[in-house]
């Protein structure tokens, strides 16, 4: 859905960033690596800073304020579609296939959710985030 | 030197941020991945965020303020060590092998060269980090 949704916004030309929040499977660091090495070497944050990519990895699990990151990140955004991110009390499509019933899952704890949608609602979702952000005028 | 640095800091106690400057170099994007088809959709900016690693990549170049960065990522680091990050105008070990004559090395243009030290001169950087920050009480 996420990335659907981001083809049809970058389609109609906006500026559309994605922010996806995944606490366990992000597997950036390769042993060898400049970034791995400095972190075998105890660094208690290493930032890798190229051209159009940043890393951060900490030592420590840390948390930072979401919309301080889309701040320094993506200032020239049109919208910005979170993944994930449930307690940062956003505005919130709820997707899910009818069909699944995940044990794991909980609504939202806070944000509003603006509308329930199947996976494959893509059409009906992006025409309820640019009417209701004012992106189509 | 950088890894050696960050050791030897990491091995007296301290909390040492590395900090790494690659134009070129990161390669982080792997085909098949929700960071790779998030771009691939169109996303101007992806953000990455998870338990101890954020990853931004962006669909153009962007420059962000060194300091900026690093109050975000390593606001407790007692000493954050920079490599390659000579428009920033910090303080400045300049490291090379007396024997290297790179066509491409230009010296630091803003920032004050604290000590030029061969790659091995370990013990004598740290030691001069060490008084100079006020790392040793």
């Amino acid at each position: 859905m996420l990335e659907a949704v981001v083809a049809r916004l970058n389609g109609l030309g906006y500026r559309v960033a994605a922010v996806k929040h995944d606490a366990h499977r992000i597997e950036l660091d390769t042993e060898g690596k400049d970034s791995w090495r400095l972190r075998q070497a105890g660094s208690s944050d290493t930032l890798l800073i190229g051209r159009n990519q940043i890393l951060w990895m900490g030592a420590e699990e840390a948390h930072f304020d979401l919309r301080a990151l889309i701040e320094l990140f993506c200032p020239a955004a049109d919208i910005v579609l979170v993944e994930g991110y449930r307690s940062a009390g956003l505005d919130t499509v709820w997707v899910q296939r009818p069909e699944v019933d995940d044990p794991e899952w909980r609504e939202p704890a806070t944000g509003q959710v603006i509308t329930k949608a199947h996976p494959d609602d893509v059409d009906s979702v992006v025409e309820l985030l640019l009417s209701r952000y004012s992106l189509g005028g």
